[in-house]
């Protein structure tokens, strides 16, 4: 049996960091593993993207135009607004944290459970934050639940799809919460850096920045195009909320690699559509097979989704261990409030790499 | 003659910016230019620049590790720092934005006139923004000058070799302002971007982190190494204030190129050989030929200097804007505090090109 410490500054904060896990559970750190705990597309990247870096590689010797239209123009076609409600952002993060510093020293809100890093943006831009909660089993946004809080934010984040649920919030509630938050004065963050995943294109909220002033959207480009490490992402906002976003971020935020190849990851329909079979197919026999293991498995609309026993954290770290032993990376929920870390989350990946994951779990579960 | 504008807001606020200043003078969008305005380095970038991009590409599809510890190594050895002085960030922009985050509605003063984003940094997180007055005429840093005023500031910006003037303040007169801010309980940041540009490699400020907690040094990647577009810089600073930029720095803010780069370009000697041997040669051919043409020239230890014609900054800006007629784009000066509009900056380029330059300033300088 592996060793388990309950040092809880030992979990890794991100997915995808292997090392700080094979150390906490005493494994080799050159473990072969598949990751199931980076939430990326196995199809990706494009590809085409290897031979057009190479023909932008001679560009990185000039400073990027800080203003990228190019980049801003296509993105702004492909969302249906105008250039000026479109700012570049050196991946999500830097999008995150953009908006937290919105209203330093203010007060936001974060529907939990949800990626952390809405909460550590704001503690950074020394905003006071609390926790609302999403409903349970699923987790679904409930506006009357949460209307009378919303008084006291000048921030309200919600991820949609969410991490780590993979619940979708329905448009129709959305829309209700937005309207809510502005008699209260409330800016609402909505990040969507999983929407790309979701099976029903209609879903993406950028038609609501028309009507919505205090509408931030957030989306990443590199999570359906598997490119986290080339670091792009980009807000969508009301023009007075855009001049203050690019108040707040340095020059030249976005590399000159990445900023080039917006235009053609968003032309690539094919890629799109490729991406969106292997979900129809995919996606619903994951989860019947992990159910069919006798797991509890959250029903999800993004390209993850949480699993556990029902046999409390211990359980789940152990059965964490078990898999690292077996090769197979799972992400603990030790970090996500509202989370009690019974649960794990386990990213799609390709067919193959899947039926491994359900091997594994079939031999370490007991039955 | 080219048309004239004394709207303000359409000098851009950085060098390279082509567009924008052609537009300025009526000038077509492709008129073929020879960029003077960007302080890079005309032997970059390293020829095994290309194949090694080609060869990290793969990685691009998995997330860095958000603690970089393989760049922040190579950097703490190079520097003789313990890596937990070290920061890798995107670009030295942010480097500059996560120093003003230390002190949010603080108090700042800036060591004019000097390189704009610190103003900009700091009124992004709310900090009251000083000027203090490097001494003319050469603008080297009197610490007696300034001591008084330290009492009221949280953060001290320098940079060093200074941008726009070339200006190296002495160790001596470094050390002394870094006393006299420890006493008044102020944080020094010392923007080093230009440093490798120094002919002299014992003028890094480095070994005075050991000895002064108040002490940031900034530094930049990328204009020694001409991949502007690639964002690459990091900061050395005391552990405890680390701690604190590590808090506003987002995760994953080094893009996966930029962070593998590092210990490659680090450990190139003979390309900053090259560099320095091109510098020596160069630096005193550029400065003694702009000064046989009659112009003003400010002594420089940096890769640019700053010229005038003593005819006010309408005639340098008709200079400006007769030098883009003629293929050449040098820096305008008007958004340097400090500066009256009256000098122009100019990079030093191979040659070639210098020689270009020195025969269109011939050529349009009335006699």
């Amino acid at each position: 049996m592996v060793g388990l410490s309950l040092d809880d500054d030992r979990w890794p904060r991100h997915g995808g960091q292997a090392a700080a896990l094979l150390a906490r559970f005493g494994l080799p750190h050159d473990q072969p593993l598949i990751d199931f705990s980076a939430n990326l597309n196995p199809l990706g990247p494009p590809a085409w993207v290897p031979e057009r870096l190479a023909e932008l590689a001679a560009g990185l010797a000039h400073y990027p135009d800080p203003g990228y239209p190019r980049a801003r123009e296509a993105i702004a076609r492909h969302e249906g607004v105008a250039v000026e409600q479109v700012l570049l952002t050196n991946g999500g993060a830097e999008a995150i944290f953009l908006t937290a510093a919105l209203h330093p020293g203010g007060r936001a809100a974060v529907l939990q459970p949800s990626f952390g890093e809405y909460t550590r943006a704001c503690a950074a831009h020394g905003l006071a934050v609390s926790s609302l909660a999403m409903t349970a089993p699923d987790f679904r946004l409930d506006p009357e639940a949460v209307e009378a809080r919303l008084g006291d934010c000048d921030l309200l984040f919600l991820c949609r799809p969410n991490n780590p649920t993979g619940t979708l919030s329905p448009w129709m509630a959305v829309e209700t919460l937005l309207g809510m938050a502005r008699r209260q004065n409330c800016r609402v963050v909505i990040d969507e850096a999983f929407i790309d995943f979701v099976d029903a294109p209609g879903e993406r909220l950028s038609p609501l920045l028309a009507g919505f002033d205090n509408l931030i959207l957030l989306r990443s480009l590199t999570k359906l195009y598997t490119l986290p490490g080339l670091r792009l992402g980009y807000v969508l906002a009301g023009e007075e909320t855009m001049r203050r976003l690019q108040d707040h971020q340095p020059p030249w935020s976005v590399n000159h690699l990445a900023a080039e190849l917006v235009e053609d990851l968003l032309a690539d329909e094919d890629f799109l559509v490729r991406t969106q079979a292997w979900l129809r197919e995919e996606r619903p026999r994951f989860q019947s097979r992990l159910a069919s293991l006798g797991l509890e498995v959250m029903p999800s609309q993004a390209n993850f989704c949480l699993v556990r026993q029902n046999t409390g954290p211990a359980a789940a770290d152990a059965l964490l261990g078990r898999l690292l032993h077996a090769g197979i990376l799972a992400r603990h929920t030790h970090d996500f409030s509202g989370l009690d870390g019974s649960w794990l989350r386990l990213a799609l990946r390709g067919r193959a790499d899947n039926d491994r994951l359900f091997a594994a779990l079939a031999a370490e579960i007991s039955p």
